[in-house]
C-alpha cells in the first residue's frame, strides 16, 4: 500500500493533490469495482475512528448511541410527501431476497428519519419521556448520478453521525438546534477547522424542515463543503408519524423535532484545510501516530544511537504518546518524506551529535521548526511540541479562511472574490436574485444569517436587484 | 421505554425468558416494521459498544481495522462457485437507483470475501506484505427464511466482526486459525462464557474453506449456539481472486487465507448464558451501569440519607467506577426489581441505620450476597465485590455447562442426554451415520477433536454403526 516515490501535486491544483493524498498517504483506495464506493485503509481509519470519537464523546454528554436498521420499507419511506420528493431519485431499492422477489421494497436508508420516527410513535408517551435525544453512526446510500469524489460525493456513506430528537414545543426543538449549532462548533475547533455557519434559503433546506441551519468549511481551492447541518423539523414528522404526548394538563399534543448530521465529509475537510505541499497535516488529537522516532546512523555509532531511539520510543510510549520508532533500512531522507506525507505532528531525529547533548532534535509538521527536546524529559517536552503543532494548525487555518472571505458590492467584484473564496453581500431573500447571482458568477446563496467573527451582520442593497437586502454568504459549493 | 410492573417468565422457559427480558431489560425492540430487522435500544447498545470494545482490544493487538464497502457487485459475487452455493438462497439484491434499474446487480454482503478479495490482490505483492491481518466491524445481511430471532437468527447482522488474514503458506495459515481460536476464547473468557471448541464436519464448513474450527455454548434450554467460527481458506479464494506474492526466491506464488468472525450472537449468548429468573445479570466490565445507588429514606431523616448517597455516587464516579443513583420517588423494592432486571453487578443500599455505622449495605447480583462497604473506602470496597461479581458469574456459567454436557454410548442414551444438554459420543466419521443419529435423536454432529476440559478426546465404537470412532459432540443447535 506503499508508494513513496515521486512528489505529489501542489496543493495549489487542488483536485490532483486531493487524490494523490488520499491514496498516498493511505486514507482510502479508489479502485474497488463499484463507482462511488471506496475502501479504507488501515491508516485512514485509524484517523476516522478517533475523529468520531470525539463527535462521539461531544454528544455523549446527553444524547444517547442507538442503531436502527438499514432496510426501510417502501411503505414508512414514502409517508412523508417533500421528503420523498427530496430523494426519491437517488434511494437504492432491494427488490429480490435470494432468487425470489420481496413481498416488499426495502429502501437503503439515505438518511434514518423514515426508519427511526415509527419507533418514536411507539416510544414516546408523555411530556416525561421528553427530551428524547438519540444518535447513531451508521452506513447510509445515495445513488449519486454527479461526479463521485472519495469522502466528499460518494454511493456509500460508511459513516454518517445523525442525531434525532423529540421535545414538547416548537421553541424547545429550536433552543436544541441552537445546541446542536454550538456542539458542532466544538467539534470543529477540536479539529482546528475554522467554519462559517448560516442559514440555508428556503430552497435548500432539508426535505420536511421548517429551517436548516449549516456548517461550511472553505476549501483550498476556494470553493466550500457542507460538513454538518442542524433541521429544526417542526411537527410534519410528528404529525406523519403519529409522535404526540400526553402534556402536563393530559392533553395529547404532537411533538416537535430536530435532527442533525455530520458525514465523513468531516474527514474531506480535515484532510484539505489542514494538508500542504508535502502531504496531510494531522491535529495531534486525532493522529494514528503522533511522534516517529528517526534514529540518524552514521559511522560506528549506530548501535548505541539505535539504543537510545528505541529507549526515547519506549519512554513517549509508556507516557501515553502514540509513537512509532522507524528503524527500517532507508536513508533518512526517504523516512521524513513518509512521515510527512502522512501528517505525523512531531518527528524526532536522533544521532551521535544529538546524543553528545543529551537531546534529540524535534521538527514540527507544521512549518519545520526545530527544537531540542531533551532526552531526560522527552514526555513533558515533547507534549510542549504537539500542544504547538495543534496551535500553528489551527492559526495557520484561521489566517486562510480569514484570507478566502471577503465582500463584494457589485457582480463583477463577486465574480472576482468567488474565483478565491467567498462572498458577503446584501440579498433581497427573493429566489429570482439568487438565481441570476449563480447564472451571472457561478456563486450560489449559502445563507444568511452567518454566524461567523469574519463577518458583520448588516443591511445593504441587493447585489442583484438594488431592493433592501440583508448579508448573505455566496460561495460555490462541492 | 420502561415497564417495572409484573414479573418476567422463568428461564426454564427459556423462549418466552428471552423474549421479554430483550425488550424489558431495554436491549432490543423487536417491533420494527421489518421482519428480522431490530432496534437497539441504548442500553442495549451501551452493552453492545463495551462488549466490542473487548473484541477490538484483542484484535488491535496485531490486526488493523479497516472498512469496506456494503455493496458487492454481482461479478464478484459471483466468482467462487462454492461460496456461490452456500450464499446464494439468502442474499439480499440492490436492483435499482433511484426510478431506474441499475446496470449491475448490487449484493448487500452477507460476508466479505468478495468484497475484499479484490483489493487484496491489487494489496499482496511481496512476502514483505505477509502476513496481512485485518478485521471490521460492519453490518451484514442474510434473507433468513426461518423463523427469526433477535440477536439469533436476523436478517440485518448489524454487528458482525470479521476478520481476514493472508500468508504465505498453509502451515503458516493454520497458525493463525489456532490464533484466532484463542483469541476467540480470551474474548468469552472475559465476559465469563465457557465455550465448546471443535472442528466442524466438512459439510458444516464455510462455504470456501478447507475446514472451519467453531465455538459453541450451552443455552438455558441445552440448545447449542454458534458463537465465532474460524475458517482455514486454503488457497481457493487466492486462486479465484489472484492472490499472490513474490516469494524470497523471486518466486510468484499463491496466498493462503483464513477468515474469522464473530457476530452479535455473542451478546445473545452473554445475556442467555449469565440470566436468571430475574432478569440480566452482566459481567461488570461490559456493564453500563456497575453498580446503582439506592437511598432508603424513611422517617425524617431523608435529606442525611440522600446527602450521603449522593457523595457516595460521586466518590465512586470519582473512582471510575459507572455509578448511578436513583433518587427516583419510588418505594425500595420497586427499585431493586428495576435494576436487577437490567442485571447491575451491585446495588449500594443506605439508610439511616446504615449511616450510623458509616457504612453502605453492597448487595451482589450474583446470589444476593450482602455485604457491609465502608463509607470512607466505598472505592476500593466496591471494586471488590465487582470483581466478586465476576468470579461469582463465571463459576456458576462453568457447573452450568459441567452440568450439561454427558456421555451417552447408545441411541437412548444420547436422546435423553440431548433433552438437557449436549452430549460426547464416538463416532465414525461418516455422514450416513450422522444423518441417522440426527434422524433417531434431533442431535446433530456438531464437532470433532473438542477442545474443553470437560471432554476427552478417545476412540471407541461408533454409535450409529459399531465401526471404529473417535469423539465426537452432538447437539441440538439454534
Amino acid at each position: 500500500m506503499d508508494d513513496d516515490t515521486g512528489t505529489i501535486p501542489r496543493q495549489a491544483d487542488f483536485s490532483a493533490w486531493y487524490n494523490e493524498v488520499l491514496w498516498r498517504a493511505e486514507i482510502m483506495d479508489v479502485r474497488y469495482p463499484v463507482k462511488g464506493l471506496y475502501v479504507w485503509f488501515p491508516y485512514g481509519f485509524g484517523i476516522r475512528k478517533r475523529v468520531y470519537g470525539i463527535l462521539r464523546e461531544l454528544l455523549d454528554r446527553d444524547h444517547e448511541e442507538t442503531l436502527f436498521p438499514l432496510l426501510i420499507p417502501e411503505h414508512e419511506f414514502m409517508k412523508e410527501a417533500e421528503h420523498i420528493k427530496g430523494f426519491e431519485d437517488e434511494v437504492y431499492w432491494v427488490t429480490h431476497g435470494g432468487l425470489s422477489p420481496l413481498d416488499m421494497k426495502l429502501a437503503l436508508r439515505p438518511t434514518s428519519e423514515t426508519a427511526i420516527y415509527p419507533m418514536y410513535s411507539l416510544w414516546v408517551r408523555s411530556h416525561a419521556d421528553l427530551p428524547l435525544k438519540l444518535y447513531q453512526v451508521v452506513n447510509t446510500f445515495r445513488y449519486e448520478t454527479k461526479h463521485t469524489r472519495p469522502l466528499i460525493r460518494l454511493r456509500e456513506i460508511t459513516s454518517f453521525k445523525e442525531a434525532h430528537t423529540v421535545h414538547e414545543t416548537w421553541e424547545d426543538a429550536a433552543a436544541q438546534v441552537e445546541d446542536a449549532v454550538a456542539r458542532y462548533r466544538e467539534f470543529y475547533d477540536r479539529l482546528g477547522i475554522p467554519v462559517l455557519v448560516s442559514r440555508r434559503p428556503d430552497w435548500d433546506k432539508f426535505p420536511g424542515a421548517d429551517y436548516t441551519i449549516a456548517v461550511d468549511c472553505v476549501m483550498p481551492d476556494g470553493r466550500t463543503l457542507q460538513i454538518g447541518t442542524v433541521h429544526h423539523l417542526g411537527d410534519h414528522f410528528s404529525r406523519t408519524f403519529s409522535i404526540s404526548y400526553e402534556d402536563r394538563e393530559g392533553e395529547q399534543r404532537l411533538a416537535h423535532q430536530t435532527c442533525y448530521g455530520i458525514s465523513e465529509r468531516c474527514m474531506a475537510a480535515l484532510i484539505a484545510v489542514h494538508g500542504d505541499d508535502r502531504g496531510l497535516v494531522l491535529p495531534p488529537e486525532v493522529a494514528p501516530v503522533q511522534v516517529v522516532v528517526v534514529p540518524i546512523i552514521v559511522g560506528k555509532r549506530g548501535d548505541e544511537v539505535l539504543e537510545a531511539s528505541r529507549q526515547l520510543t519506549d519512554d513517549l510510549a509508556a507516557a501515553g504518546i502514540r509513537v512509532k520508532l522507524d528503524d527500517r533500512d532507508l536513508r533518512p531522507g526517504a523516512k521524513y518524506y513518509h512521515w510527512e506525507l502522512r501528517g505525523v505532528p512531531v518527528r524526532l531525529e536522533l544521532g551521535p551529535r544529538d546524543l553528545d547533548s543529551n537531546v534529540s532534535t524535534g521538527v514540527l509538521r507544521t512549518g519545520g521548526v526545530k527544537r531540542a527536546v531533551p532526552l531526560s524529559e522527552a514526555p513533558r517536552s515533547v507534549r510542549e511540541l504537539l500542544e504547538e503543532v495543534a496551535r500553528d494548525l489551527r492559526a495557520s487555518a484561521d489566517a486562510r479562511l480569514a484570507g478566502a472571505v471577503a465582500s463584494a458590492s457589485s457582480m463583477n467584484d463577486l465574480a472576482q472574490v468567488l474565483e478565491r473564496g467567498v462572498a458577503i453581500v446584501n440579498w433581497c431573500g427573493g429566489q429570482p436574485c439568487a438565481d441570476r447571482i449563480e447564472e451571472v458568477t457561478g456563486g450560489a446563496v449559502l445563507g444568511v444569517e452567518i454566524r461567523s467573527d469574519l463577518v458583520t451582520q448588516d443591511e445593504g442593497v441587493c447585489i442583484a436587484c438594488g431592493k433592501p437586502g440583508t448579508t448573505a454568504l455566496i460561495g460555490r459549493s462541492y
